[in-house]
């Protein structure tokens, strides 16, 4: 028995090659009822799938990749992975594009999948996060030729589009808020210092804590995750100097922080101010809620799609800044009483 | 020129053709150290993606696919998918099985997914969430006999093998609390009356709160959506009899009605009671901070994969229990007050 194919199925529902195809792709261009119909008339006639890669495939992958350099527990804690994810398939809706999602905590491995991926056709391109000073990832996606837009920057992109905040500005918006309440002794716990997006932060804090002529302007470098912050914030709270302010790259690293201030009784924002970074919910549930940074992460996710959409489909590429990070200050920080 | 091939690497690397296979595949059985040197060599010598998709493919498509047939926005805002993605990709960490992502509000486009997924090997099985009675979708990819594991049931779940949770008793627990601290009115903002995970926890709603004699027991159904809830709570609150505790079937909703409580001056949890279902962080940071029920999302994700992992392994096809959801009484209720 021969195999059915796109025409039969055309024939049968009585309809054109196209509205089988835009059909069978989950495309737009037939109503629902009609691709409804296709459907039950493609699986009616046993339509196999091996005719369809023949017959569908437009030599696209319909999909791009996006992996995660990070702890595989990342992603289910992290709110920002998720804005970003959210952001992403929001700008995917409606088209026939998905996303490939990997967690790797390994840089080699990670480009070896980039190599996968492009040579067995399963993306179109990536979105590289977690860009780093000389990221061996860049040269080795454009040896590929692999498209990619990486979400951070704009500098160390080696000549790749991006998707961009400016990190920096908020970060002397945060310092100078703080110097002007009064605090001469502040604590930022950042993120791994490899990645770019924590150098530009460190940079500005540096900078614009000699401006205001900070006393003590320390950075330590943690993972991201609550235990580790928890840790440095007890250590930094029980210390002979203790900060009067502390900086947090990400919202849980704060969260964890308020929870050792309230155990150790100190007052906040009495005695410690506190600012996270990357508003979210939990910054503003939380009790009292959390001054913060915040970015348009979901945006920023919608951003960087659409970018390498372009970049796929032949366009120039370009690179995009996001709407600029704010200041929200709110009921954790307040004046130094120190 | 005649393009590399693997045993070209192989040789200039002084390695074997499964190193440098594995090592191209992003898959462990090589050092980090001998996967870079051999990643640097493939890319010296040129090694084209064409000729590697012909030496790499084993026939597998070394992903698994999840379409959220929910609205676009439902993966920035809520932590339920964000942790079950999280646990999905904890579970395939160390596996070179990637996750294929999609939201598509609109189900014949997400049937029509499948069929392309399949068709052109994008993925080798499929995780179905937001299960529904009669769900077309079953049949469907049983159809096409791509592999698939259901996230629901066990029920309605027409023979395919399943991650499910016990509902039903959780549901039941938090009624009885509710009742056993003196509500008589109670409402529970529901999500959409179609999945089955709510009518399950439909139908132990209705029985329990006839077992224990509630006065009014009322089930009103949302979109999990934080805007949603917020109207549902103000015109309970503002009617003639409102109740006295309030059940939501995520924690968005639970999260917004406290806002509206806030905002309307009841008390809570004085004059109202909260639970909300699926506990988060956000839960335990609010203030008051939120009685839940928890479940085991992240470890939800990993059973499906894991379950998933095997069907497509070629064993038997089973279904597997998460952890029982336990009630976790927290700030948000008290005793009623009338």
């Amino acid at each position: 028995m021969r195999r059915p194919t796109i025409v039969d199925i055309a024939k049968a529902a009585g309809v054109s090659k196209g509205a089988v195809s835009y059909a069978l792709n989950g495309r737009p261009g037939v109503s629902d009822a009609t691709r409804r119909r296709i459907l039950d008339i493609a699986e009616q006639l046993g339509w196999a799938p091996s005719s369809a890669a023949r017959a569908l495939s437009d030599g696209r992958a319909g999909a791009i990749g996006m992996v995660v350099d990070r702890p595989a527990k990342t992603l289910a804690a992290e709110p920002f992975f998720m804005r970003l994810i959210g952001g992403i398939q929001f700008e995917l809706d409606g088209s026939p594009v998905s996303l490939m999602l990997r967690s790797a905590d390994d840089r080699d491995v990670e480009m070896a999948t980039y190599q996968r991926w492009h040579a067995e056709r399963r993306v179109d391109g990536v979105l590289l996060v977690d860009l780093r000073r000389d990221d061996p990832r860049l040269s080795f996606v454009k040896g590929l030729g692999l498209p990619a837009v990486v979400i951070g920057g704009p500098e160390h992109t080696q000549g790749l589009p991006c998707a961009w905040t400016d990190d920096s500005n908020a970060m002397g918006e945060v310092v100078r808020y703080l110097a002007s309440l009064g605090h001469r002794r502040i604590a930022r716990v950042a993120g791994p210092a490899e990645f770019v997006h924590t150098e530009v932060r460190s940079h500005a804090f540096a900078r614009v804590a000699e401006e205001v002529g900070l006393v003590h302007a320390e950075v330590i470098h943690a993972d991201y995750f609550d235990s580790q912050a928890a840790e440095i914030t007890r250590a930094l709270l029980s210390g002979p100097n203790p900060p009067s302010a502390l900086v947090f790259d990400n919202d849980l690293m704060a969260v964890a922080a308020l929870g050792v201030a309230q155990e150790m009784g100190v007052a906040v924002p009495d005695r410690l101010s506190i600012v996270a970074w990357d508003d979210s919910m939990i910054c503003q549930a939380i009790r009292p809620a959390l001054t913060a940074v915040g970015r348009e992460v979901t945006q920023h996710g919608r951003i960087a799609a659409s970018l390498l959409l372009e970049v796929i489909e032949g366009g120039v590429p370009r690179s995009k800044q996001t709407p600029r990070s704010r200041l929200i200050p709110r009921a954790s920080t307040g004046p130094a009483a120190f």
